[in-house]
């Protein structure tokens, strides 16, 4: 009963995460293995405290990766700052605002939504609403880009009315970082977690995490211990917070963090506006051509992610056929949609390293070949050009 | 400000763990990265809860490895079983059992501790006192290979008396798993949780797990939920449980899964037994090298665990001097010692990949060389030579 080693066919990563790795990501994660407490590791981490800063655009001295993917980058910011009896406001607009009222309530804390349609940003108005009528509110927690949707809310907005009530501010940027603008110490985002495997292009498995002074202070004064030992930042820090004499609180999964070091200079290289302006051009490219054959967006062109396009699964035609076909045919792999739009949508990712012309290219003529041979109610053979034509525009 | 990529020094890693690590596992590692629910990456999982119980020597169906650290895997096994008022009997013998009693604390349960000197092994009639003296316990929580000082317990006979008081058992591997004989179902091991970066010579960052069906079923009539969402097994069993439809939970660390698998399959190759006699024999020349040197173990010849050698540190002698030199001198990591015995010891690792040859006469030859080289009161000169009449003679 001896497996044999596990060798993974080559897709081309086009769902919403993980995206396509750039390959010098793949093999600094196969480099040497050294200690976690290794003088030059200690190196390696203050570079990276540093590259982490700049993708977040902030200044905030704490800032670190998780050891875990976004979702304990998620429970981190949520097991730290909020205490039992605490209120917090929910922005739910997907599935990422559900998971963290979740969050809320195995804290012990008391989640207050505030409600918007799925596919839509989150409403400011209906937040100062929320605001003004919950004045013992603690904290506001958002998702700047949703993944489960392809709509990305107004951050800087949403913090400033947060801000305006004394809250502090939690946001989701998994989907963000990397791709669209943001900006974390300007829009003044308190506690902010994300994810590797999206627009950094890296491997799924660690999340960035950047938390205010403020939020900081919060931490140090809470009343009761943070229930959860791996997470509790307290100790955590006692690991990543610098200084000459670093205390072991977990070993550190050291390829990963190569992997992640390597994305972050390769950001740098690029340069973030950079980046974002890659991903609006391969994004403008996808849509010219998703429209050319007739398909349509689900998201509102102005709360549209340029790195997660959800696009309308036309009437009649099987979602899940149409996504093994791509995966057999052309080793590639989009995303379905998720809850409520399980489905009705297919999601694209343009993401990091998967955002260029190769992609934007294969994955409208692949769409194109396998919904013209089913019969699907589209315009056959004109997406292609359509997306060319939108790169000879830019 | 761009910083370039990080390349790090090639070392050999004997300390406590990671452990060196086979390039076998780094070049998996940098295999291309797929979808987490690509039918491809579905059919590796299947295949990664095989080898998994192969290597834990059980039948237990929930067999999967935890996306993060270790400790992360001993708090997935308190957050599931542990609710709020259960009193739970927690063994202590050094830093790992003092983390399980932070982990019941945290979760609201109550600790009921059995302490033994470090370095010693935790002691049947102590567990069996406290057993007898609060029959209303629910769990017995220990450390099955003391990572702190080299302790190796019984945990057979732990588990037995824990169940004779109708008692579950958790039990922490992470020492254990490949490097000293573990057999979870034939000495009914509840709930256990591992390392990939000792004895498997795996990258930090999984945590193997496994549940018996009557840990599983404390978890499906838990009365309060689980307060960690991340390590919410009742969540995370939707995406590893298995079946057809898999349901996302968080996007697995595909990459270093890839690297455990191939871990796996090479522990499978090599027979689950020739690893723990290949242990055995690389200890017993270390061992034979070390105390020709006149240096001495710290634990008792029936309580050593031959993968973590903790050696007493010769009076007058400075620890991190040495080990300094050793790392630049050599590129050869070993253990400081932790907690109270931080300054008094070296830990040395024979882990995995790591417990070789070539390792153990490295290791005795760096060490005579710089030990004698500061007057250090040691027989020099012999160290090597006693190691290989060990190997001789085995």
């Amino acid at each position: 009963m001896i497996h044999s080693s596990f060798h993974p066919p080559v897709r081309t990563l086009m769902g919403p995460g993980p995206s396509d790795v750039n390959p010098r990501i793949l093999e600094a994660m196969s480099r040497p293995t050294i200690g976690h407490l290794d003088p030059a590791f200690v190196t390696m981490m203050e570079e990276m405290k540093v590259l982490l800063r700049y993708a977040f655009q902030t200044d905030h001295e704490l800032t670190m990766p998780v050891s875990a993917p976004g979702s304990a980058g998620m429970e981190t910011c949520f097991v730290n700052l909020v205490e039992p009896g605490d209120k917090v406001i929910v922005c739910r607009n997907g599935v990422f605002g559900g998971r963290m009222k979740e969050n809320v309530e195995r804290c012990g804390g008391v989640p207050v939504m505030v409600e918007d349609e799925w596919g839509r940003a989150v409403d400011p108005h209906k937040l100062e609403d929320a605001l003004k009528a919950h004045p013992d509110v603690k904290l506001v927690a958002f998702v700047h880009a949703e993944t489960s949707t392809g709509a990305i809310s107004d951050a800087q907005t949403l913090a400033e009315l947060a801000h305006r009530h004394d809250c502090l501010v939690i946001a989701d940027t998994v989907t963000s970082l990397g791709g669209s603008p943001l900006k974390v110490s300007e829009w003044g985002l308190d506690a902010v977690y994300s994810g590797t495997q999206k627009c950094l292009s890296c491997t799924p498995g660690l999340s960035p995490l950047t938390f205010s002074e403020r939020a900081v202070e919060v931490v140090k004064q809470r009343s009761s211990q943070v229930q959860s030992w791996f997470m509790d930042l307290n100790l955590v820090l006692g690991y990543w917070g610098g200084g000459a004499r670093r205390s072991y609180h977990h070993t550190a999964p050291i390829n990963a963090l190569y992997g992640l070091h390597e994305a972050l200079v390769i950001l740098q290289e690029e340069g973030i506006e950079h980046a974002w302006q890659r991903h609006r051009d391969n994004h403008l490219a996808l849509r010219a051509g998703i429209e050319a054959m007739g398909l349509s967006f689900v998201v509102n062109e102005n709360e549209r992610l340029p790195q997660l396009n959800s696009v309308a699964i036309p009437e009649g035609v099987d979602d899940a056929a149409v996504r093994a076909r791509l995966l057999q045919e052309y080793d590639l792999e989009i995303g379905a949609g998720l809850g409520p739009m399980a489905g009705r949508i297919w999601r694209i990712g343009l993401m990091g390293y998967a955002s260029n012309r190769r992609n934007v290219l294969l994955c409208l003529g692949a769409l194109d070949a396998v919904l013209s041979d089913i019969g699907a109610p589209i315009e056959g053979g004109v997406a292609v050009e359509a997306a060319m034509a939108s790169y000879a525009a830019s």
